[in-house]
């Protein structure tokens, strides 16, 4: 059985101005490959309604599961909950789970739980909440879209709660060889290998370092056995022609 | 008149497999703003030749400029120059310009050209060629699709090759203002001031810092005094709301 697909939607002005250097995009790439869920798609939005309505559309149509990040916080600019609800076709209002569990947070902390912050509570209504153990806030799962937040340390956070929940497949497992030759120079032998070994992917990286080329070469599979007897291949193939 | 409008597709495995981390995005992305060029939104996928047909369409439908990175070099999983031409419906061969490029680099270093190194020479009929001062091997635009490495020094050759040929709009501008306050606290007074500035954008970007809350407030815009002015009244209103 093939593994289930996901995407990721990145919600957010601050990654397209170049202000900020996303963060979120590698750290769940690599927890998805670990749970055998083959990622196949990001994509980055800005804060823009339409913009974010049509994306999880898209790609909750294409995909098994849809991770976002960012724009679920207290702030006028955070309108993903708002969205999500509407691509959905969900009513959303502020809803008393979240609700509840952000005033006992307020309350024990002794900070006002004022409108801005309430605004942290509107969850759609056929939504589950996903549990946020950094700061309280929940995010929420609507039919396979998994909404979360985009401060990497909370965002982590959530991932660790979604994925328990998840039927992953094989994990996909990697090697990597160092190739210090020009992809030019291992092209056509790496070619003919990728094609004697057809239920493995090989992918050239290639790399310049002190004006030098080279290239790693990554071989992926879900059997280790498989993938070493491929990098043994690999390695004898270029020490033979040097 | 408005600004350009442009997309960026990142394609390759290796990014949404989080082996690696993308680069290459986050340069774009401050190189466009500072051109007046507004980056609307970014797509990464795979090495998979469908998933890029079908983006390339999208995008190239949907913004001014679309901005590639990845795939196009000598290996066997270098497929991009191949699917921009589909996307296209352009023709594609070794093109005589690029392999003359190319074959005068690789003998005046001694190196073969062989049929590995010539597929970089695979360029569109109906594309202009992009100057590739690091490594030589070019990249193309094809109607309003710049195709470029996914090497990060190559691609800021490549973009930099790119951008003075490009019209671009009045520069974004910002200004940060940090406020070391949960965004709950200043998320009414910040909409009200964001209302009342309805040509700047404001975004607030929440972080967590040694266990506290705060946010940096990105203030956008293309007129430098109302920017100015726009900070002022900020940091004015969270002097005053202690």
């Amino acid at each position: 059985m093939p593994n289930p697909t996901a995407s990721m939607l990145v919600i957010g002005d601050e990654i397209l101005s170049g202000r900020t250097r996303d963060a979120n995009m590698h750290y769940l790439a690599g927890r998805l490959t670990e749970a055998g869920i083959d990622l196949r798609e990001v994509r980055v939005v800005s804060d823009d309604a339409p913009a974010i309505v049509a994306a999880v559309k898209a790609l909750a149509a294409a995909h098994d599961h849809v991770f976002t990040s960012g724009g679920i916080g207290p702030t006028h600019d955070d309108i993903t909950a708002d969205c999500i609800a509407r691509a959905f076709d969900d009513h959303i209002d502020i809803r008393a789970d979240a609700r509840d569990l952000l005033a006992a947070h307020y309350a024990a902390s002794g900070r006002e739980f004022n409108a801005a912050r309430q605004r942290m509570a509107r969850i759609p209504d056929r939504a589950t909440l996903i549990d946020n153990p950094v700061s309280v806030a929940p995010g929420f799962t609507l039919e396979n879209v998994h909404v979360m937040a985009g401060v990497p340390s909370v965002f982590k956070a959530m991932v660790e709660s979604v994925l328990p929940g998840l039927t992953g497949g094989a994990p996909l497992l990697s090697q990597s060889v160092r190739i210090d030759r020009g992809e030019g120079d291992i092209a056509g032998p790496l070619a003919k290998l990728a094609e004697d070994h057809d239920n493995l992917s090989f992918g050239s990286y290639p790399f310049i370092e002190n004006g030098a080329y080279g290239a790693n070469i990554v071989i992926r599979g879900t059997d280790a056995a498989q993938i070493d007897a491929a990098v043994h291949a690999l390695e004898t193939l270029f020490a033979e022609t040097p």
